[in-house]
């Protein structure tokens, strides 16, 4: 596997290079990063075969897209993350490229359905950035003369880890409670399937180094509400009565319970997480608190 | 209107700038096209932010896509052309776009349907060509941040005119009967909606200085069968009995009858086609085989 990855500064995509270290990877982005190699570039804007000149992959695995979180959900960003990752994909097929391997994301579904399963779940997206995702997985898994490129498409599920954002809930318990200061949260009462961040970048490894193809979940079976997992944090941090549920607005239409179907990624790739929802939240705290040294994955 | 379009010089394109000769209207394009402004350019290599500097636009019509007959049902180009349109788009909007109008096709639809809707029928596209052009749609039409740019989404149907390529069924029957040889024909028992180019055409511009948006489809409320339609031309050319049906193989998972709704098109946009078919067939034997000038738009 000759990698060439986007999106290598991002919440997801730092967390794959560090387990990528030693490995043929070549990081392509507007962010250096280290520990692997490194071409600056702008995909919005340059012509991607240029990059694929000097490192020639084998393999490709797309990340980067728009992080602003002001605009993610429903900017026209999402319209040239499309455009730009398309580009790539086809500069990548042009150089021999064979395997490509995608960041869907689990809001490419109709989440009134509740399970979320590949095979079965109706593609109704409720945001611009599901859209996105969703017509992007269209076109990439239902071109048959990409061939012989081979397609996987990670839908990925609520992820969280210690490198998350100041302003995401689980980076604000943490943050809040080992300040001894109160940390506002809604109700909190949705059930979702979150999973760490290190098992969201070792599955797409994995997923890189497979041939299996076409939409896979990537997620844990387990699923837990957001209140849990605040408490399951500020339990690890300090005092959980700081943490004062209702003081925030619910989100509208907000669906009380997503779980996700994981046969794909559990029986099809063989994927054994390495972190449950309470193990994963208390690696989260003791990281991000500098409690230990950052979480080293389980295999090179 | 400022327009700018692409696609200029295609069977399409070149039927719309003839309608637009006098106006303020830019063709953008490998091509080159007389009788409005030019600049070529290359739409999947260039970045399109440098065309709109010259030629500022408040409106744009989009035809440019793949016409390689080998390639434009499945190939990879399809990927290309969602990649390039969504580019301009956006370039066009960041220039102060006001209002553009793409070329999207019947094929968005799930043709199992048999009466074609914009409201009503589910988009399950058959082919990559399909496939792409309802990507697209989603895209444009669901990505609310476009505002305040007002998208239109011509849906078009069966396309026929004088400029058709010479392998094209209708191209093939009048140069065959014309020539006074016989032209091999499927049954051609299948029926569809066909239409003027030149009704594409008016109808393309009236939705551009609409403000109608979303999809509507382009089509004749009238739909005839393949097999009418050849013979229809062949009566207005010569002798019929040239054409033999039957010896060409139908072309497996065709859907007998097709027709479109035209509501929107008449009722919303209040378009009246200049042409029946039978009227439509004559000024395209006419044209194609020289015996009168090119038919004139009924108006500027």
């Amino acid at each position: 596997m000759r990698l060439l990855l986007t999106g290598a500064s991002g919440f997801i995509g730092s967390r794959v290079i560090r387990q990528l270290i030693g490995e043929d990877a070549h990081a392509l982005g507007r962010s250096e990063v280290s520990g692997i190699g490194f071409t600056r570039g702008d995909l919005l804007k340059d012509d991607p075969a240029d990059f694929l000149k000097t490192f020639q992959p084998t393999h490709l695995l797309l990340l980067a897209w728009n992080e602003d979180r002001r605009t993610i959900w429903n900017g026209v960003e999402n319209l040239a993350w499309v455009a730009a990752t398309l580009r790539l994909l086809l500069a990548f097929r042009d150089a021999g490229g064979e395997r490509a391997v995608f960041a869907g994301s689990c809001a490419e579904y109709d989440w009134s359905h509740v399970y979320l399963d590949e095979a079965m779940t109706p593609l109704r997206p409720h945001t611009g950035y599901g859209l996105a995702k969703r017509a992007l997985f269209d076109l990439v898994t239902g071109t048959t003369s990409l061939s012989p490129v081979s397609i996987g498409w990670a839908r990925i599920f609520f992820p969280f880890g210690p490198n998350d954002k100041p302003d995401r809930l689980l980076s604000q318990v943490i943050d809040g409670v080992a300040a001894g200061q109160p940390v506002e949260c809604s109700q909190g009462l949705q059930v979702r399937p979150f999973i760490h961040v290190d098992d969201v970048a070792s599955a797409l490894i994995a997923l890189l180094r497979s041939d299996l193809r076409g939409p896979i979940n990537i997620a844990l079976e387990e699923a837990v509400s957001v209140r849990d997992l605040a408490l399951t944090a500020a339990r690890h941090v300090g005092d959980p009565k700081l943490l004062q549920f209702g003081s925030r607005p619910f989100q509208p239409g907000e669906p009380p319970v997503l779980r996700a179907a994981v046969d794909r990624l559990t029986r099809e790739l063989g994927f054994v997480p390495r972190y449950s929802v309470e193990d994963g939240i208390k690696a989260t705290v003791a990281e991000r608190l500098g409690r230990i040294e950052p979480s080293k994955p389980v295999s090179r």
